[in-house]
C-alpha cells in the first residue's frame, strides 16, 4: 500500500504515521519528494482499509498494490479451480458448461417438457427461477418452493443438474437439500448477508455480477462466500449498466481474461440478461465462448411471448440448438471442449 | 402503454394483439404508420411488463406513458407525505432534518458523546451503525445487537431519536422494538425479500437509493416497501456510480426536484456517502438544501483517524455544528425552516 | 413520432398541437387516455426535435418510433454495403478486414519494417498517426505531415493501404492525396464540423465510436458523413467509459449485431483501445470475429516499451500473427473468410 | 509517480528501470515487498505517460501522486484566478456571474429583445449560439456570422458582452474581434486542435465539461489552452452523461468543491443543459450558488415551445428574474455579492 502525504506535513505527523503502521506489523519506508511525501507499506495490508488512511487531514491520497482478496487470488493459488458438480466439471480445460431453461419455473409438465428440450439442444445444466427478484411488487415473484420441487422432478426426468437463485436466507435448508448450484443474483451481489450464508453452504455458488459492481468488488463479494468456506464459486457475467439502451445491459467480455488473470475461479458468461433481447443473444455466446469463456447460461422457452417472465430475452428451443451448435464449432476452433 | 410493430406484421397478428390486450380490460387504438403500426394502450398498464411485451417478434418497442408505480404517485396523492417520527416531522414544510453521528456505533459511552456533540451542533435524529456491510469479510462488521443498545442508551440521554441499518430479515424484531427509523442500505435497495419484510414494520423506513439504479427504480422499491403496507417511506440520494473518480461517487442533486415532481415521499441527502471526503461534505449539504431536500444525512465523528469506519468522510463536530449554521442561513433564504 | 400530454390538457392546446404538426405534412391520431393523452405522428418525423416538441409544458414525454437517421437505415436500404478501398473490400460477406501497425508513426524505416510485419502476421491495411490527439499537452503529438509521407512509403513498400487519423480540416487536402481510409477518432466523432468536411471527401472514413455515445448518436455521425455526399463510412466499436477500471474503456461487443441490424454499414473492432491493455488484446480479438464483426484494428509495435504513444495495448509482431491466426480458425468456425 | 512490478522481476530489469528514470533526472527509490517491488519517482513527471509505463509487461501498475497539470494547478498558484471581461469579472469573491439568453441567437430584433429581458432578469452576460452543435445533420445549424453580428448589435443595446461558441478554427478571427467570452462545448472538450487554438487567442475562454470527462482530463484540456498562453480559462459544469434519464445529464455539483480545491481557475455551473428540462433548472441554479460556483449560465426564451432549439430547458423571462432573485437571497446566505 502506497500512501502519499502533503507537502509541509509535520515531522511529527510523519513519525506517527510511521508508527501506528509499525505497530501493525508492517515495514514502512518514506520516500521524500518534491510535493509530497510518499510512505510505502509491506506486508499484509489486506485488514487496512484506504477510506480510513484518507481519513488523516494529511494523506492525499493511498493506493493499494495488492490485491484486497486472498483466497480467490490467483497469486496465491495458480492453478485453475474447477468444480465438480454431480460429476459434471466446470472450470480449467473442463469442457464448456451450458446452463440453459425458461427464466421462471411455470409448473412440473413445463418444467419437464423444457428440461428435454435444453438438453437435446446442448444444455448440461438446467436452469429456472422459483423465487423472482422483480422491480415491481405488481409483478410474478416466482412458485417458491413449489417451483424448486419441479425442477427436482425435470432433474429426474433428464438427469440435469438443477441451477436456481436464493434471494432469502430463510430458504437455504431447502436449497441444501434439492438444488445443485446455488446462484446468487445481480442484485444480491453484496447483500453481504446471503453472502455469509451461502459461505456456510455445501453447494458450488453461481455469483453473478452487480449491475454496477467493479470487477474487484466483486471478486471481493467471492471472498466472501470462500472466508466463510465455501471455495465453489463461479463466477457470472451478465452485463453492466452503462448509458447505452440498445441492449439492457452492456455485456463486459473483456470481465472474461481480466478474471481469469486476477483469479482461479470458473467465470460463465449469461447473454440472455446481458443483452435483455432474444436477437442478440446468439452472437454474444458465440464470442463470449471465443473470448474464454468457461461456460454459458442462457434463457430458452418455447413460447417466449406467453413466458411468465423475461419473453423479450429467451431463444426458442431450435434457436437454441442452433446457437450451442455454432458455439462448439468455435470451441473447437480455440482448443476446447463443450 | 405505446407499442409499435415492425412494418409488415400480418394482420392476424396485429389482430391478436389487441384482442390479447383486451382481455386484460385495456381498450386500444391502433395507429397505421409508414414504416411501423403503432398500438396504445389505455387503462392500468401497472401490471404489464415491457419485457414481456417485447418477446413478441413483431413488436419494435415499448413506450409506458404512465409510471409503474400508483402508491407513491404524486398523480394520485397530490399532497406532501410527512411523517411524524416521534414527534418530529419529515416532509411538506417540515423543518429540515439533520440525522448526524458516526457510520459505526463504537460503545456505549462514544455513543452518548457523539449524540450530544451532534445535537448540540444541529442534529434532530441519531444515526449509528450497529449493523455494517463491507466490500471486505476482513473489514470490521458492526457491535450488532450491543450497538443498537447502545444507540438506545444515546436516545435516553439526548432525545434524539435513532436511525440504523437493517440488513437481515432476522433482526426485525430487535428494530421493530429499539429502533426508530429503519435504514435500508443502498446495496439492498433491491433486495426485494428485504423490502417485503420491512413493508409489514411500523417503523418509517429511510430508503437509500443504489449505486446504480434510476430514479423510477428506487420509487418501484417504495412501493415495494408502501405495497406491503407500510406508507411511510423516506427516500435518500446518497450519490450514485459514474465514471469520475474525484468524489466516491456523483451526488445527483436533481434527484431532489424530480422525486418531488413524481412522488409525495420526503427526500433526504448524504452529502458524506456521496462524495467520500469530508473535504467535500459542506459545500454538498449547503447545495442539498437549497436544491429542496427535506433533510441531511452526515456522519460526525470527534476523531475520523481512529473511526472504526469511513473516517475519510466524517466532519469533526466543531465542522459540523458550523456546516449546519450555514445551511440554516441558507434555508431560511428559501423560506424553510431548519 | 409518440405524444403524451397531462391530464387536464385544454381542449384549445390539444388543438392547437394537432394543427401544428399537420401543417409540417403529418398525420395525427389521438388518443385519449385516464391519465395522458397521447398523439401518434405518422409520416416523416426526422427533422422535429424530441426537445423542442417538449417545450410545451402539456407534454409529459416524446417517443420516436421511426429512427431518426435515413441514409444509414437498414429499413431503407436492406443489402450490407460493401467498401471497396483499393480493391481490398469490406463489409457484407468480404473478408475479415484487418488493419494494423503502430499507435504513431515513427518514421520512414520505422514504419516500412512495422509495414512488412504486420503484412506478414496477416494485416490487410497499415494503420498509424501522424497527427495523434493527446490528453497532455505535453505529451508527443505527431510526426505529422511527414508521418503522413512515411505511411506512403510504407504503402509503396507493401502495398498495404493506410489509415490514418484526421484531426482539422486544414489537413483534408493531404489526406485526400496520400491517405486511403480517413479515421474520425473517438474525441471527435462529434465534431460536427470536422464531420460535415470528411462528407465531402472521396476517400472511405472510419469512424470511431465516442466513448460515452450511444449508438444511435454513432449512426447519427455516420448520417452527418452521409448527408454530406460521402456514403462510405465504416463505424469502430473502440470501448466505451463505465465505471469499470480493471480495463480503460469497457468494449461494448454487443454493438456489433446492434449495429448490423440497424444499418447497412460495416462495422470493426478495436480490441487495442478497448482494453488499453496488451494482455487482453487476443481474446477481444478473436470475441469480435465471434460476434460478427467486419474488421478488426490493432496495434503492434516491435518495442512496445519504447512506442512513442500507448505501448501498454501494442500487441509484439509474434503475438499478433498468432493472434490472427486464432481469429481466422473463429472465422472459418463461424463461415467467414479472414 | 509509484510504479509497482510484479514478483520475479530479475534484478536486471530493474536496474534498467532506475537507470531509464534517472536517466530524464528523476530520482528513484525501490522498495521490496512480499509479492510486489515498488518504485517511487521524484522530479517532474509531467511528461511521463502511465501508458508507456506499463508496456513493460514486468509493470504491474503506475499511480500518479502529483497532478499531470501545472499552470492550471493551485499548488503552484494558490491564489484565485480572476477574469476581467471588459470590466466585469468573474472568480475569486466577485459577484456571481449570470450568463443568460437563448440557446440559438435567432435575428436581431429578437436578440435586442432577449438582451433587454435577461438584463432586467439579472443578468450581467448575453449567450447565444450563433454556431450550433446539432446531433442530427437535418436540424437548424445556426446563422453563422449574422447570428455573431445580431449579437453585436444586442450587445450595443444592452452594454451585456457576449458569450457564443465556437466550432471552427476557421473563426477565429471573427470571434476575436466580435465576441467576448469564446465558449468552448462540451463535444469539442477534447477537440485539442481547437484548444491548441484558442490558446492563442486574447478572449477569455468558456471551457464546458465532456459528457464522459473527468475533471482530470477537464483541467488537463484548460492546460491546453494555458500551454498555448491564454490563462483566462472559466470552466463550467454542464452536466454528465450516466445511466439515469429522468434528467438529459447528471449535473455534478460536487465539481465545484473539487475544482476550487485542485485548480485556480473559476468554475461556472450550467443547469439548463445538465437538466435538458426547465422545470429542474431553478431549483440546480439555486443549488449551484449555494455548492460555490463563480456563476450561472441559464437559456432563456421569451416563447420556449417556438424556440429554434432545446426550448425544453429554457426558462421563461419572467420566472429567470424569479431564479436569480432567489439565487441572490442564497448567495447573500453565504456571504457572495451577485
Amino acid at each position: 500500500m502506497i500512501i502519499s502525504t502533503k507537502k509541509g506535513t509535520p515531522q511529527a505527523e510523519l513519525d506517527r504515521i510511521i508508527d501506528s503502521f509499525e505497530k501493525q506489523g508492517l515495514s514502512v519506508t518514506l520516500i521524500r519528494g518534491t510535493d509530497y511525501n510518499v510512505f510505502g507499506l509491506v506486508g499484509d495490508t489486506t485488514k487496512i482499509a484506504e477510506k480510513d488512511v484518507l481519513a488523516n487531514p494529511w494523506v492525499e491520497n493511498v493506493t493499494r498494490v495488492s490485491a484486497p482478496y486472498k483466497r480467490a487470488n490467483r497469486l496465491f493459488h495458480p492453478e485453475d479451480t474447477i468444480i465438480d458438480v454431480n460429476g459434471t466439471k466446470i472450470g480449467g480445460q473442463s469442457p464448456i458448461a451450458v446452463m440453459a431453461g425458461p427464466c421462471s419455473v411455470e409448473g412440473e409438465e413445463h418444467m419437464i417438457k423444457m428440461a428435454k428440450l435444453v438438453k437435446a439442444g446442448g444444455a448440461n445444466f438446467l436452469r429456472g427461477g422459483a423465487y423472482k427478484p422483480r422491480t415491481s411488487p405488481y409483478s410474478f415473484q416466482g412458485l417458491g418452493t413449489e417451483g424448486i420441487l419441479d425442477l427436482v422432478k425435470a432433474r429426474e426426468a433428464t438427469g440435469l443438474p438443477i441451477v436456481s437463485e436464493l434471494m432469502d436466507e430463510a430458504h437455504i435448508d431447502e436449497f441444501e437439500e434439492y438444488v445443485d448450484v446455488v446462484q446468487i443474483g445481480a442484485r444480491n451481489m453484496q447483500n453481504f448477508q446471503l453472502l455469509k450464508a451461502v459461505g456456510k453452504m455445501h453447494k458450488p455458488v453461481l455469483l453473478k455480477r452487480g449491475l454496477a459492481n467493479t470487477i474487484e468488488e466483486w471478486i471481493m463479494s467471492a471472498e466472501y462466500i470462500m472466508a466463510g468456506g465455501n471455495e465453489n464459486v463461479i463466477l457470472c457475467e451478465r452485463g453492466i449498466r452503462t448509458f447505452e439502451r440498445a441492449t439492457r445491459n452492456t455485456l463486459d467480455l473483456s470481465a472474461v481474461p481480466v478474471v481469469k488473470e486476477k483469479t482461479h475461479l470458473p467465470i460463465i458468461v449469461d447473454p440472455s440478461h446481458a443483452t435483455g433481447d432474444y436477437k442478440y443473444v446468439e452472437s454474444m455466446a458465440i464470442a463470449a465462448v471465443a473470448a474464454g469463456a468457461d461456460g454459458l447460461e442462457i434463457e430458452v422457452h418455447d413460447n417466449p411471448q406467453c413466458a411468465w417472465s423475461d419473453g423479450a430475452q429467451c431463444l426458442k428451443p431450435d434457436k437454441f440448438a442452433e446457437t450451442i451448435a455454432m458455439c462448439r464449432k468455435v470451441a473447437a476452433a480455440i482448443g476446447r471442449e463443450m
